[in-house]
């Protein structure tokens, strides 16, 4: 509205962290993209990280070069409250690769969110 | 303690309905094992079913004999309380399965519990 300010909802500020966190990968920047995981985080993928460090090494082993991280896009995301401090994500990633970064890859996730004194922080991670 | 009454706690009500869910799998009664599913619950595996209706038949389909079934495990499960409302839950399933079943299978699953009126529903279960 003219003159109005839109105050964020939590739903946007979830959907404009994970806008940054895309755009931090595409950028080549895995420890501003994993700041957006609590130290408290668990990462369930083909195998399981605890902690945000952990998710680092883990994104540095499987993701080492530029060709290898290859575009990263979020799709379908739906957002959903859990009272004031939760909120649930699904959504699909989608990284469009070369076939020498080892060629398009797509799945599934589910996060997790917490809201912290630093904002919104993901605190599980279930991708497939 | 001698005379008290132990009260049922949120994490020990969470594990109960798994030990129950559980328990009605091996029985062959799926549409027990379902009612553990809210109606509003999303279910990602190979493929997304929303609603317990759709969960259920999905159930249907991919497990339609004892044998198929076989006997369910679930391990190493992790609740966690997020507010008064939701849990998440993490853990293992294990199928004990003859090789006409389909042999053993197993994989990780992460779930979003939330409490209602008739108890604590599944309203997202990742399972890979």
């Amino acid at each position: 509205m003219a003159g109005g300010l839109s105050a964020a909802t939590p739903e946007s500020e979830i959907r404009m962290a994970l806008a940054d966190q895309e755009m931090a990968w595409n950028q080549g920047d895995l420890v501003k993209f994993v700041a957006y995981y609590s130290p408290e985080s668990v990462f369930i993928g083909k195998e399981v990280a605890r902690g945000n460090e952990q998710v680092l090494a883990r994104y540095r082993k499987s993701y080492p070069t530029a060709e290898k991280r290859g575009t990263l896009h979020y799709s379908d995301l739906e957002v959903k409250l859990l009272g004031a401090e939760y909120a649930s994500v699904i959504g699909r990633f989608h990284l469009t690769r070369t076939a020498a970064g080892g060629g398009d890859a797509s799945g599934i996730f589910t996060l997790l969110f917490r809201k912290t004194a630093g904002g919104w922080k993901i605190i599980l991670d279930h991708t497939s």
